[in-house]
């Protein structure tokens, strides 16, 4: 028997809703849930009275970047922000250098990681445009699901074309994976920053003039018709609209195989936040106006969107100041894995209504579910992987770049007073990091684990 | 601290599925799920190895008619039947002598149930076209919810005018409880009897003629209506046909508060059972054509049905007689009450390829929760009610009239092998029923609890 | 070759539009549609410079009572009102005495118009709940749709069971003919009347309150569901809720038979009206909201709405002020005949943005359509018959009822400025009334053809 | 006054059916519809006894490619295709030497037609990624819709890009024009046949299965969606699959504004003369399989399809010729102008029970009126142009190529016999062909008319 760890007095989060209850960890896993842990003897005891303890948050979307060069985030360092935000599990991107896009990528990738991460971690295959056997190599090496850009996003990650959609989606529609999608529809993108380019544009604003919701439904339109079509899952990532989510709604109830996520960037920032962050708010999809963001709320009451991930990306500040006179020299993307889900736990709870068993679901059990972790990640059942986060809900805190983990200290929440804290988060039955008031990192590079697909019914 | 049952070895049942895992029960709830209990001290320990342990049913259509004048079933008898089914709590329609119809009647029957019955159980109230002053003392007495006959069913339930069902419907979206309707058309259904007696038909297949399916599509199709203009959560009793389903998933995607049960003679007999079985195959809906049933089933699958409950009806062996030369002697109902869950168990896990997730829910989860009882009632999670119910998974019986507990010794199902026993049965911790070769009652009449609406978020 | 007219100069109305073209008629037929008639030899010249030349109205729902005991319209009098008002056809309704519920009730009415009518009549059976033997006996004497009430209308009348409505329509679509429905819910209207009445409630604006809008949505939706299960064509009689039309739009959208009439005081009254006009405003479905209205003249526009028919009915001013102290005493029923077209066309042209195409469709096309009268009525082209108004859409008059032709003088349109007046009505060849400034009837009774099911379609 | 013609006895066709009248046309127009011409005075009378008299055709999808370098077809030779085919207009699309593009290239092309052509014609415009002005250059020029191919046609006709879609969607919807696409899958198509050739695939076949039915139905779904967002009117050209008809009949449902056109080769021929015909079989769409022919005829019949036009490419038959050996050399289109219309008719009237109203609707009412000719063009009636065909719907005729009179003799339908055969074709009053046994041709090149947009509503 393992070490064993008893956290006593919290209200334990589930899908359902929460309940008051212990929990007992022995070694990696939950050993048991009980309404009292007072006769358990425990190596440690951990109070949790007044306290929110929820499965860890399982962020399907991080930028890490690992191996990159130059270097910009890292397993290492992504771990860290994780760690500070209640997160326990990431399902990597495929960027990195080179883009995974074959068995081999796959297998350095999950070395790089195993080398580094303190959080669990499952990899993304990158569909782009290569061979089907390619494809065929990652998914023997155990990733979870693929990954397309509908719209071009960088050299190594090219659009994926309309017959690369049609094929992966017929692929996973046998192997049973989710195909994940970066739904903007390249040609209206390009052609909307080129037009604004040509007006001399440079404001912030013009990214998001450049981007209007058409050019994402557009993309989220022509995904589930591959879907719908084949059979396969599509996974929209990042959904920024109101028009996108009702699509998305529609196709659901139809019976299409279709799944989607939104960020927080899309929950609790808009278009005003754009033109007051410029660049360190640019990202793709762009900001959205006040109304889409609602729209967003929505759709996350009514059960349309299934996942809240982060989709961080750790650029450096230099980076994102080349374009503070021009907006179109920011590279794409926001840090954001560390204040996630304290700022949607605060929203959901304290301002929009909701409950902590919509928390559970959008940040660790639908994530789990759709990347085939469930029921060892996402869920706090004995048997399951003891991945902890303890909440506390009432404790305000303002955010600043300078306390962030990751490894670019900078965050497009700058300011923002959060009710909802996180106290402590445990993967596999370590404490990885607490905060009795001063932060305090406890978790090791290398102590993370490679995922692989269907990781959530294996035994050991 | 109460006294302590440990269930060992056990294989738990939940809404998302099933794990291994150890039960411990303090007094009366759920004190912790454990991967192992061994070094738990306990007065009791229950060795379920090998088998499935579940949420106590929650049959939420029993007629227990108690008081009635002459008594057919009552709570005790009910309660024995129940306890041998896998059931540990029922919600007691409104027939009795009088009618539930008022506050008093409830008074009094609140006052019968804890006198004799030993599952806990909840009352319905009738709405039968008196007074809104009356279903609102009913609703101050605690009932759970509302029921009405689209046909006529009795001299005290006569079918609700559709203006009792817009009124009621009105009322119940205000105060939030849902409302149960016998769903035939009350016209069709008369004209068509009395077609089948012009023409002096008399045989079992003139009970199902006399009522085909659009009988039922009708009223379904108008309680739906009633639901989406008021806002009222329309509960749809013993839905029999695809048609019906059809008509209610439609409804639910477009945001119509409605749910539907099924019961096992609409998902376990047909109507060659009817023509076979005579009067004692005799109910309303009326068994129906092959094709019905696999769409029933199609629903089961698809989660549009929400709850299977039991419909169980105990006549006298006499009154179904009576049916014999003449099927419209027969009393309208069938006794089921005990066989239901196992043989719903066994279908779902043995030839339908559905899982333990589908039958909680369905059994235990979803009835405790549209019925305002959950998490009290339907799950095992600390801190619940320690209804529990162990199957053996794997063990066969075939069922006998003789064997039934409930007052009635017999059973449509005579004959039918089911690949499912329940082993045991605990209600609020206590073992009231077990069987390890020979069936033995160990629970007392007076101990079952009064469960008033509301009574899943009560503390104590 | 019979009696030649030529009506020259005018603007010829049609299904798509308006043209100019000159009309020739020859005895009881069409003969020419020509740009110049100049060289044609006529017996008479009609000159329609300026004018708007139509197809004669086919109003398919009047009340004439005829044979009526006391008499109340009759055939003579209310072909004044329609030739007046631009109707050469209408369907008359079963209401008389006896109620029209056999074939022998066919014949007598049949004889009794031909020995009164001007203009040309086609009859509806009434389906009251007797065998469907006699309603055999009415089809086999051509009566062209049959027409029940879901809501009882006189003891006459009763409301049809929903029995009755399920064989009717099983008959319906064998035979091919519509089954026309006024739709409105016995029970709630009933329960409606009965509350408003307890609470001492005699004004008008009670009666409107007595059966709101569900009163019709729910026997509408009730309708289509019959059509839908057995294919016959739902006629859903003066609609008027934007609810039930909105109900019709998406059965028709998916494929149901169903078509749906509104009437003038749908459009061009409302419930204002009916706290004005106290008894006079009393008919049903009620003179409704704005909000109403406005959405009816949406379905109309939007094509939704296939027929605009009057519901004349030609109570005595005597019977309606009865109910000016007690709204209840007032008979249900507006008189409308002569007003309708005018008024419609008025508003269709000067108000609505709408076409002479639109005006066509609903006056004359759509109706002879449906009642199987087409292209013989309702149509202007070679070979029809020659039933022609010609309105002169410029010219305002002022609605008194002392200037009706219709036996009872009095309209609840009493004082509208109309602009859009009949200038002359001409019934197979036959000018039977003109309008050069001061009304003249030429028509004569006993002129009028009864037109048996499928009449457009005969040569002769 | 005008030349008077009088055609007698005939059976005159309409949208809304066939009825017995004679037609007298004086000059260019049609100046009377009247049940008997005997007494007029005519400089020319025809006869029609037995014979069916429609509104010419009007043939929206032709390409004559003038002025073409080299010359394929011509207006003269494709003039000579469509008088014998029953065509009386035409709307030429854009391709050509150049391809229309621009106002400069209208108004020559406009000039070439008014020199050659004996059909009246108008011009589509072509929306080839070029700037907006050169498309208002082009409206301003009285071009009656624009054209895009959503596949990549030739390198004068390059796929439009999602941007172009959308730009000129909002255009039209604005100006209020339709909008044709060719609708196949640019990136779907290029690859399949990539994938194709990359086998060695040569044959006939691998054409068809090199653009399966997802790659035209993919396109449509994002027509439809381009114009649900804009407003802008769709016109699907040349449907081949029952899954876009049903996506477009969804659409229409909805109040999406969108129409769609098939053509012969999608009625007539399936898979298998595509095998049997080789390169003289190959068009885009491909020839489908049966099941899909079968499922266009149900859109016929259900009123999806608005327009059936020839989608006309006169190849020369050693162009097609170099495809005998490999599919992939042979020219893309098929000859069919002169053999659309009689085709169609005899399936329509003698193997699949559709009405004359159902061909008047779909080869000339519909066209016309979609493309801003209607009234003048499209029907008989008083006034329009007296555009007149008259068909022998009982005539047996084999199809043979050396008979057409286009310029290039070869026809896919060779050795059909058809039942059904223009007898006489009359573009504004003057008999340009006839065949009394022996074809004539009487029509003279450059008396076709340019006819601008809004042409059907202009008085001279
Ligand atoms: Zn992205
Ligand atoms: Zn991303
Ligand atoms: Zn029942
Ligand atoms: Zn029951
Ligand atoms: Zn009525
Ligand atoms: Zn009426
Ligand atoms: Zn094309
Ligand atoms: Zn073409």
């Amino acid at each position: 028997m393992g070490r064993r760890v008893v956290i006593e007095g919290g209200l334990l989060g589930t899908e359902e809703g929460a309940f008051r209850a212990d929990l007992v960890i022995e070694g990696e896993r939950i050993a048991a849930i009980t309404l009292d842990a007072s006769d358990i003897d425990a190596d440690e005891r951990i109070d949790a009275r007044g306290k929110l303890v929820v499965p860890g948050g399982v962020d399907v979307h991080t930028h890490f970047k690992d191996p990159g060069d130059p270097p910009t985030e890292g397993f290492y360092h992504g771990s860290l922000g994780a760690i500070a935000g209640g997160i326990t599990t990431v399902v990597e991107m495929p960027q990195a250098t080179p883009t995974s896009s074959e068995g081999a990528h796959i297998r350095q990738k999950r070395a790089v990681g195993e080398q580094h991460s303190i959080v669990d971690f499952a990899l993304w295959g990158g569909a782009v445009n290569q061979d089907l056997e390619k494809i065929d190599e990652m998914i023997d090496e155990g990733i979870v699901a693929l990954k397309s850009f509908m719209a071009g996003s960088s050299p190594g990650f090219p659009a994926a074309t309309d017959d690369t959609l049609l094929a992966v989606f017929r692929r996973v529609a046998e192997v049973g994976i989710p195909y994940g999608l970066h739904a903007e529809n390249d040609d209206l993108l390009e052609a909307g920053i080129a037009r604004l380019k040509a007006q001399g544009r440079k404001d912030p604003m013009a990214h998001a003039e450049s981007r209007p919701p058409i050019v994402e439904i557009e993309a989220i339109h022509r995904a589930i018709f591959f879907a719908e079509q084949t059979g396969g899952h599509a996974y929209i990532c990042h959904c920024s609209t109101a028009g996108g989510l009702e699509l998305v709604k529609a196709a659901k109830a139809r019976g299409v195989p279709v799944s989607v996520e939104t960020c927080p960037q899309y929950l609790a920032l808009d278009e005003e936040d754009l033109r007051r962050l410029g660049p360190f708010g640019r990202c793709a999809p762009p900001l959205r106006a006040r109304d889409e963001v609602e729209g967003v709320w929505r759709y996350v009451a009514d059960g349309t969107v299934d996942v809240i991930s982060s989709d961080h990306c750790g650029y450096t500040i230099e980076s994102k100041e080349a374009g503070l006179d021009d907006i179109w020299q920011a590279p794409l993307g926001l840090s954001g894995i560390q204040t996630m889900y304290p700022i949607v736990l605060d929203d959901m709870l304290h301002q929009r209504g909701l409950d902590v068993g919509t928390f559970v679901r959008l940040s660790a059990s639908n994530p789990a579910r759709i990347f085939s972790l469930y029921p060892r990640k996402g869920t706090l059942q004995p048997g399951a992987d003891a991945d902890v986060v303890i909440y506390d809900t009432e404790r305000e805190w303002t955010v600043h770049g300078e306390d962030m983990l990751h490894r670019n200290k900078w965050t497009p929440f700058e300011g923002r007073v959060v009710r909802s804290r996180v106290v402590r988060t445990i993967i596999r039955g370590r404490t990885v990091y607490q905060d009795d008031g001063a932060p305090m990192v406890t978790g090791e590079p290398g102590t993370g684990r490679f995922l692989p697909r269907g990781y959530g019914r294996m035994r050991d």
